[in-house]
């Protein structure tokens, strides 16, 4: 009997405040885990328990990233794929770019590791492509490779892992609530004011040299969003309590994780972790509205293999 | 009698690729040199042979950037400048900053250091205000501080030096003509599309990656300018070709100092140095346009005292 094996893929963190479209960050432990195998055929099933996504490998996000790999290398190979969701889809800490990352690493293990972690960004992206209608790597290059990413270019595709303080902890709360990440897109200005692009180059300029020299008054100057999180804010209830709770209990920054409904901060020590998390579920206990919280260390490792 | 001292201020590329308005690097040995002492009067006596500037200190870079300095010290302590300029006014390379620096670096040594370096940046911008109708600190701040520096707020004033590999070089060629800063300016987009601002910034990142872990393909692939350049190289004759010559000659990155019409490049290797040297005046020998060249490291050391 063929090969069975388990993939772990983190969700992660895109945008980072003043980042727009250029960088993410993984996290730990919370993801999709899928177990794959090759089959003898060249069909590609897909199963993904208690979640109504699509199973036609054309219409999940995973089936196309892994058929965009396949064509790449003109494969016919089959494969089953059993996906867990631990992270909602639309929850904007890319639940199906985690799906994608790992349905293309399981791949590539199966067939003996014909690409590296890097060559499988792109196969990823197909993935995103489905469900955004434009391949981003925000969500998928963390995912894969780990870390704090730069995403510095689409064409060609660049890619950069970005030195930063491993103490970085992030805690993000996800608000059970919908919003449409093609309505949030909608929304986003299709110009902007050169002045407003300056002070946004500038805070990313800060950010980058602040992650690399672990100058923490720098880094926590430097992660505003002033272009994009004005706009997107009013999508999320009670946004600006949120960011106003974690920045007061000392978190560096606290800005929209993706494209919502999502809210990350960055921080430093256990203590303030607990703060911070314990001031976003107040204000959503206020407000009455469903939530999860997640706590994590940036995951340097990326997409691995489990078993 | 009174102590006559000597201070040098750095000459400065500002802009830096795609860093409109928050990157600047400092030069060795191109920029200002002022004697100055303390008078018994409050009057501001200024002198430049050999250039048509304006004397009266209201009118005077380095006269309202050193005003603004005494008047925060509410001080009437009056001052001789004899300014020795070798960067022509108009050329794109920070020459009215470095007056405005060496300036207000002279008076707080001749008054104990009232101010740290930093503080400085803050009243030489006034003396660029004077010039260019808006406060600018992109060639102050790397005149007076050294190094490659990043201004990465206005309001508040937030400068920071970055890390960057101390081996590079940059070759500069000021073509002997008039760009009016004012016109230059002018022509600057009001609005640009989102896109090509994420492009920029994608740029702006991986080149303060870039340069804090000495990744010269990441500089290179960065060191770009998609929203500047293309409106300005125009007002600069045979900018693409000067831009070309570097590049084919091995440089990381060719784009216009500060509103030009200077143009750097940066590179590693003296043996690239010289070939981009020869290479830059070889295109204006050909258009027949005077030009003079400057090689440098990057100055770390910023203003300081020579005697």
């Amino acid at each position: 009997m063929d090969k069975i094996i388990k993939v772990f893929a983190a969700a992660s963190v895109s945008n980072v405040g003043p980042g727009f479209d250029i960088f993410g960050y993984a996290l730990n432990d919370i993801g999709d885990t899928i177990t794959m195998s090759k089959r003898t055929d060249s069909a590609i099933d897909i199963s993904c328990p208690g979640f109504n996504l699509p199973t036609n490998p054309n219409e999940n996000v995973a089936g196309v990233a892994l058929q965009a790999m396949l064509d790449r290398l003109e494969s016919m190979q089959g494969f089953n794929l059993a996906i867990s969701k631990n992270v909602l889809p639309g929850s904007g800490l890319g639940s199906s770019a985690s799906s994608a990352a790992a349905a293309v690493f399981g791949a590539n293990e199966l067939l003996g590791n014909p690409f590296t972690k890097t060559e499988l960004v792109e196969f990823a992206m197909a993935g995103e492509a489905l469900v955004s209608g434009k391949p981003h790597a925000d969500n998928v290059a963390p995912s894969l490779l780990g870390g704090f990413v730069l995403v510095r270019s689409y064409e060609p595709l660049d890619v950069a892992k970005l030195q930063y303080p491993k103490e970085l902890i992030t805690v993000i709360i996800h608000p059970q609530i919908e919003v449409k990440t093609s309505y949030a897109k909608e929304i986003l200005p299709k110009e902007i004011p050169l002045a407003l692009a300056v002070k946004q180059w500038g805070n990313i300029a800060g950010l980058v040299s602040g992650l690399a020299t672990s100058n923490f008054d720098l880094i926590r100057n430097s992660l505003k969003d002033v272009i994009i999180e004005p706009v997107r804010s009013h999508l999320i209830p009670g946004f600006y309590d949120l960011q106003n709770i974690a920045l007061t209990n000392g978190a560096l920054g606290c800005s929209i994780s993706g494209s919502g409904p999502s809210v990350f901060a960055l921080c430093v020590g256990e203590e303030i972790a607990e703060k911070i998390e314990t001031g976003f579920g107040s204000v959503y206990d206020k407000l009455e509205i469903d939530y999860k919280i997640y706590r994590s260390f940036i995951n340097d490792e990326g997409t691995k293999l489990i078993s």
